[in-house]
């Protein structure tokens, strides 16, 4: 049996060399190629910012133009796509229609494009991919609320066409920035779950879609991007209960009953503010006024806030502001972790290329802690 | 930056305590919850096997019967699963069919099941997975093929009902008995790359359905499970280019030219022999006859293994008699991996049962090797 030192979780362990991204917590910065991904998000479209997640550098206008063009034409669905979200049973969770029809998609591609490993291949089949998931996303939860499929719109670009297929119909050009925000603010965050996830399966030589896959599965857990939603219904709950006045005593409770309390802190970023949520709090006034209860779901966000850091030293992570600001905009809630998805598939894409460009397979060891020497019964 | 030492793969690395299983390597044992598990595969039924790996002890008479009872019950597949793999492209591949379908099936469990991480929860579940896989699998293999379905008989056990689906037919007793030891050496193997993806997503509590997607996508690779198909394509292509007189000069070739030789060395093992495929050679004579060019793929499998140990000091893992003895036996290729994965759930559910049981987010962190301090242009 090994002696070597178990850190549960491989929690501060290293797992990759990266050139994608780094979360430097000192200087309470998220590295995107070099950037600061809030000097990203303040000033790119989402577009471009994928863009430079997917290539390491930023596009010319020819490159930015041409990268919108092909998501826009790698947006239709194959027809049979339809079918399938049609014959998923009605209990379906819309992460888990996605999960399946990303790994349906996959049949799509010729079997020596779909094995193939190369930096080019995994491009071209990444690309595909992003420009897919937000029609398979989007309209897994129309046909599952049996609501007719919104097609993606070949005039529109990623950022609008993913948002009117979520609404129905086109957004205002508050809502289609503010989703472009969000989008950023989650196209890449170094070695989180779903992307060690995808690193571990890419190790093998597996195709792209089945990493990507792998990080679907992942990225609906609560304690990973199924965190928005446990977020914003925990503010219904608390409106629901008595409002802003609640939500003190709401928080002291769950605390005193040990509870979690989604939505706060992060194990990288520890006590300190995560940049994304430093940054996406400020949008929330401005679309406060869009539901009737926003205004009080503001006020219970900043209570609720207020009570853990001084109860519990723990700020709010992204997954907080995006939570209420999506339901702000009319986000259904269970689209709120497949568009996290989504928006993060840039990243995955990244990551699957750089893992497989030098890759070493991931087969780590184990503690055995049962027993030994036992046989059968004679 | 972190200083920390980065293991490539994670190789040496500790990254989970378990009571399942440990590679004993000093004394070339697999040990499966305390049992060797060569013992178990000479002597028990891989279903008694599956209750070990699954619930830590060996089944009473009538736990067994409980047990086999309730794979066979929980066999048939909802209608809907034939239509899906009606509606997949013709191009997809087996392996891919059954990661949509095992990810198509979570979609059955009532939501609140479905997201509970509970032991009973995942054990109830993980047995009906355990049940389902194998009629996915081999009616995939039919569907894509446009083969008529065979389903799941009731009168049958677990193995043979499995074979029966595979061959259309059901099997002949011998054939019955290396298929079931086969089954048995694939069932559990410590912390083999798709086990590990499977804790990394289960460690997120996502559900157990998702947890299994992943290593499904994981054994995919043709670094992982898809060897056992790359070896006997091998065997074949040496075949047809001259038989057992081209095996030696096939591989001093291919090893020449840096070409990677499937089903040989291992990371664990290194240069020891895979106790598994110390056993399971010796079958190979005994179905050496049911193929025509049977005793001439059992002639280059020597001579192969022969000329590796030789040249490269590296013996055949246990992807390499189970390639042959599936091909001996009348299995499809495509076949080949999808049966390793479904003899691998009981070990796969074992260990995401331990891992949502005692829970830490796997989050490991990442040496950047970017650049910093850019800026976009103002």
């Amino acid at each position: 049996m090994s002696t070597m030192q178990y850190s549960p979780g491989l929690e501060g362990v290293i797992a990759a060399d990266t050139q994608v991204s780094y979360l430097d917590v000192e200087h309470e910065e998220i590295v995107i190629r070099g950037y600061d991904l809030i000097e990203l998000a303040q000033h790119l479209e989402y577009t471009d910012v994928a863009y430079l997640v997917i290539h390491g550098s930023l596009p010319t206008k020819e490159e930015s133009k041409k990268f919108s063009t092909t998501l826009r034409n790698e947006a239709p669905l194959p027809e049979a796509t339809y079918r399938l979200l049609e014959l998923l049973p009605k209990s379906t969770e819309v992460m888990d229609a996605l999960r399946t029809g990303i790994s349906f998609l996959g049949g799509y591609e010729d079997a020596q494009v779909l094995n193939d490993t190369s930096i080019s291949s995994n491009l071209a089949k990444g690309l595909r991919i992003l420009a897919k998931a937000p029609g398979i996303a989007s309209n897994a939860y129309r046909i599952l609320h049996n609501q007719v499929p919104v097609h993606p719109d070949p005039k529109l670009d990623f950022t609008e066409n993913f948002l009117r297929m979520i609404l129905g119909e086109t957004p205002d050009a508050e809502a289609r920035e503010i989703f472009g925000y969000i989008l950023t603010c989650y196209v890449e965050h170094e070695l989180a779950n779903s992307t060690f996830a995808l690193r571990v399966i890419a190790s093998t030589l597996a195709d792209i879609y089945g990493s990507v896959v792998g990080a679907v599965a992942s990225l609906k857990g609560p304690l990973h991007g199924g965190a928005n939603e446990a977020y914003v219904r925990m503010l219904l709950e608390i409106n629901a209960q008595g409002g802003p006045a609640r939500a003190e005593s709401y928080v002291m409770e769950k605390l005193q009953a040990k509870a979690r309390i989604m939505g706060f802190g992060h194990r990288v970023y520890m006590r300190k503010y995560d940049p994304r949520a430093y940054l996406l709090r400020n949008y929330i006034p401005r679309l406060a006024s869009r539901r009737p209860e926003g205004k009080d779901l503001h006020t219970i966000y900043q209570t609720v806030e207020q009570v853990m850091l001084r109860e519990k030293g723990l700020y709010p992570n992204a997954d907080s502001p995006i939570g209420l600001l999506f339901y702000l905009l009319g986000i259904p809630i269970p689209l709120f972790t497949p568009i996290f998805l989504c928006a993060r598939i840039p990243g995955l894409v990244a990551h699957a290329v750089e893992q497989q460009a030098d890759n070493r397979l991931y087969r780590p060891r184990v503690t055995y802690q049962g027993p030994r020497g036992l046989h059968l019964p004679s």
